[in-house]
């Protein structure tokens, strides 16, 4: 009987099926799930292996039956609503393979939360990852459901939901402009694959959208309808969320029709080494800093300068744009940058100096730079935190 | 004798044909024209009027007769050269008309060069105009002169030549992406119009390029050849020029070939009024800020915070799309918004200051924002200034 109470008590927990967790990840959220790696390991890898991929779930992870997967392509001007089974997906439509990195809209929220607090998940700098996706393009897969590109001036925007659901039975929602999500150069996929192997579960199994350049909230896991409509997506993500505003708005204040739904995400850089507080031996004579940098919306980081003191003088990085000891990929066509740099700048210590306050800064080929500080930036649910990355640590004379 | 000696002199000066300009314009220099209109006349047309528009030549202005003026189009792969005249681009070409903000790499130079000397013209901060451009569009003509879309694996830049030349016969030349000029949405243009009326001598009569989103220096005036290419434009100017770099680099350790040339340009915005130093009477209540915002890539501008007291506080700008009292032109699609925002705000006098330091900056749709001080962006050449706008004005109790 015991037993027998345990499992109905299980079974009411909608979380009780999601997977099983790699242990190094650092836990924001256990119900839904939300975790980053920790940063030194992150930049131990061009491509994140899936396993520590940081993971942001908004709702329980759902079952899904690959043989009883459908996708449903809904609001196509004039044509009947259509369905495609997985093996549909990955038999109709050519393979295509993308590097694209994805980052959480609240990557470095725990900075701005220091300033003043935000609503949100309190995330270090590891909401990010870079993976290889494979799957269709949604162009491909909106041309075989009968859109036409003559179509794009009576529809602006893609919307996705997940199979994901809340107790209310309603799902994750995201959309997109349809000049992203049609785009040849867009490279929206929607994917079956992720570093090779099928999508894991907490990734969207068995499909998701891959949006490059786009922030993660419209990557949609778990992807059970597209529909093509004159409107952006009703869900409280689209709408009432995912948007930044100005330091002075607060929640008294807040008009969310005000503001644009984020997409493209702005320049970005952190330092995954050396750990904010790590001791050095003056005797060790320099310090390696490490870390990533990437821009949204295809734009290519082309620097990244480092600072020993607070930003008063500066460094160039080393760039690395795929694993270390490989020969890189060759360069992306403009505006087709979609995944990260990882950048390692070796240095002699500042003679004399007891503290160092080491800093990043990025700058991608639109010449997009980071802002210096975090108030300005400030927003009350804690996203787009791009200011200046800051470590400090100390050098020990002994 | 006298007076054909003085004829002979005036012949040799190539400047001595150059246009009469508007008195109001601010001259950085003479021979080659480089001017900027005062900042609170610039903010007083959302369409800036041509005579006021910035002037940015680097050579003297060439005398072209529209009756024997060609275009040359070559290096189109497997394709003769072509020629068309003026009257061909008119009339074989649909007729397109963009409203594109330009702005000059340097402009706001003179804020670097107060942190540490730069070389080039010291801009203020209206080396930006906005206008209305009408022409046939690149594409248009790329694929008249053979061009198909195939041919983006073979060739990747597309290279302008001008008619403007130097002592030794060197003409100004610049190139852009392939994909940029070649794109649907891209709205590159052959322009032989500028607000409705012929292109005026000092803005590249009879057809000029403009390249909306993207950097002055590659939008060529008084255009004579076209190349499509492997390579970029080998003219100084793309090479060894407009390209940015970190505050560390100097005259003696600059390496231009590792770093991008510029091409879409960052997010910007200025404030035109009030002006530095203005006296303000506590009893007038108010202050009314006023000024302009832009970023490169059709990214649109979609907030501007100002604030009165150094950046600690800031308040949201009203933005305005069109002339004061017009209806506003609808919004453009994503990643076309090529015109600038003007924007407003009035605010009370905060009680007791007696001085305010009034600073604007601005954010776009990639939310990308404008760093907070000028010394990290500080490079060489003095491009690429675009850090918050700071104007100190005096409150007088009496
Ligand atoms: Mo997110
Ligand atoms: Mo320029």
């Amino acid at each position: 009987e015991d037993r027998l109470k345990q499992q109905s008590v299980k079974s009411l927990d909608p979380y009780s099926t999601d997977p099983v967790r790699h242990p190094a990840l650092r836990v924001n959220s256990l119900k839904p799930f939300n975790a980053e790696p920790p940063p030194e390991i992150l930049s131990d890898h061009y491509i994140t292996p899936s396993d520590i991929f940081f993971k942001r779930n908004h709702l329980p992870v759902p079952q899904v039956d690959p043989e009883v997967y459908r996708l449903h392509v809904d609001g196509v001007p004039g044509v009947e609503p259509l369905v495609f089974s997985l093996e549909e997906l990955k038999t109709r439509f050519p393979k295509h393979t993308v590097t694209a990195t994805l980052q959480c809209a609240g990557n470095r929220r725990s900075e701005m939360n220091r300033v003043k607090p935000v609503k949100g998940l309190s995330w270090g700098i590891a909401a990010i990852s870079n993976a290889t996706w494979t799957g269709a393009k949604l162009r491909d897969v909106l041309l075989a459901a009968g859109f036409r590109p003559e179509m794009s001036e009576q529809a602006f925007h893609v919307q996705f939901e997940g199979l994901d659901r809340d107790v209310t039975g309603t799902s994750y929602g995201a959309s997109i402009p349809l000049n992203k999500a049609f785009s040849e150069d867009g490279d929206v996929l929607l994917a079956y694959q992720m570093n090779g192997e099928d999508l894991p579960a907490d990734h969207g199994y068995p499909v998701r959208v891959v949006v490059p350049g786009t922030v993660g909230a419209r990557n949609v896991k778990w992807l059970g309808k597209i529909t093509v409509s004159k409107e952006e997506s009703s869900s409280h993500w689209q709408q009432n969320d995912y948007k930044g505003f100005s330091p002075a708005t607060d929640w008294d204040t807040v008009d969310f029709k005000s503001a644009p739904s984020i997409q493209e995400l702005p320049i970005q850089s952190a330092i995954t080494q050396p750990a904010e507080g790590t001791l050095f031996d003056r005797g060790a004579g320099e310090v390696t800093v490490k870390g990533y940098a990437w821009s949204g919306g295809g734009r290519e980081v082309v620097r990244v300068d480092v600072s020993l003191d607070g930003g008063q003088s500066w460094q160039v990085a080393q760039l690395q744009s795929g694993e270390k000891g490989h020969v890189p990929a060759p360069s992306p066509q403009p505006g087709r940058a979609w995944a990260w740099k990882l950048w390692e700048l070796t240095a002699p210590l500042p003679p004399g100096a007891q503290e160092l306050e080491i800093v990043c800064k990025a700058v991608d080929n639109s010449y997009n730079t980071q802002p210096d500080t975090v108030p300005p930036i400030w927003n009350l649910r804690g996203v787009l935190s791009n200011a200046w990355h800051r470590v400090k640590v100390t050098v020990k004379d002994e």
